[in-house]
């Protein structure tokens, strides 16, 4: 029996890839493992069979035998832990890898949540326009110091790792906001990302339950 | 030589032990293994020697003979697979603290983060108190959620963890929010995790530095 996964019945980006579930989707097939997918609602993430699995009430989780665990960041790890491919054999390299998923998830994404509460919860507060730019200079400030980083390199540290497939994942939620745009060294980064064939086969299965659920 | 961490020359909470490199301090008395800390000032933190181990400018980082890491997550996960005492040997159970490391870092600080972004960056803005309940209720709902999980254990997942270790890290950011108080079993956990030895060592280490620079 392969891992099975949890992702929205329902896809809140209408397939476009940017829930968390890509994530755990993507490391599969980088690593060349299969795994199943259970679809759940957005009541039933809440009611107490979803809450055991995932306290917080969020999708992805990841069941394989008796081990559950919830927490794309930890799902990933685990899978790249346990199958080559997400990272690196040196024990130093594998520490840093690691600390770039440590960075996406702690340091670069948190700005980006941001935006989106900022756009889509307080968009019909009287702040919602004056406070919107202070939002995006904090990504901006951390894009900034991400290009400074990366520079004219191909992925963060030298090979493409699970840091890199964290990280991408981040920034695409930046989606259209025109912010990536700003930062041509990671707009390549991200094509670079996008352009890998584990993507492509996750982003394709993400979208097959979106237009299923269109057409169900 | 043991590994050298950073850590704020000028402590902006005064001593109070709030700052990322208390986790780091917790977690070397949690193993029981020496390291030597180098003080950064907030201008220093911004220049290239600091930015070369820390693309975000900020701290702590980690250095081990050719080895540097930063994100406090990172650097924590890496003492704990080197030394003995922050993860169980079970594989399984050693997959679910670590779950608990990225629950803490990406779930419950970000809202935690975004309270004192409110309280300290937009405090001037026209809609500082009207937002306020907002930001504190979006940290209400995560509590309230941890709160159910925890229930009336002592830690989240069997013996005291990195998972735990990074939890309490987080949640005593609420400080004196009193939104901590409305949840009787979290602040139970965080006084046990404040009683042990090796907290009270790492936090008694980073209060001597702040000492230290007032009276200097």
């Amino acid at each position: 029996m392969p891992p099975i996964i949890t992702a929205f019945k329902s896809s809140p980006d209408r397939g476009r890839g940017l829930a968390r579930d890509m994530r755990v989707r993507w490391a599969f097939e980088e690593v060349g493992q299969p795994y199943e997918v259970r679809l759940v609602s957005f009541g039933e993430m809440k009611q107490a069979p979803h809450l055991a699995l995932h306290p917080f009430g969020q999708i992805p989780t990841y069941e394989d035998g008796d081990l559950a665990l919830f927490e794309s960041g930890a799902i990933v790890l685990h899978i790249a832990d346990r199958h080559p491919g997400l990272l690196p054999g040196d024990a130093d390299a594998r520490a840093r890898a690691i600390g770039w998923m440590f960075a996406a998830l702690s340091t670069v994404e948190p700005p980006i949540i941001d935006l989106q509460i900022a756009k889509l919860l307080e968009n019909d507060k009287p702040w919602a326009e004056q406070r919107l730019p202070l939002v995006e200079e904090r990504i901006r400030e951390r894009l900034g110091q991400l290009s400074n980083r990366l520079a004219d390199a191909d992925w963060l540290d030298g090979e493409f790792s699970a840091g890199d497939l964290m990280m991408a994942s981040v920034l695409l939620r930046l989606g259209d906001s025109g912010i990536l745009e700003e930062y041509p060294n990671i707009s390549a980064y991200i094509a670079r990302a996008e352009a890998r064939p584990a993507y492509k086969r996750a982003f394709d299965a993400q979208l097959a339950v979106f237009i299923a659920a269109s057409n169900g």
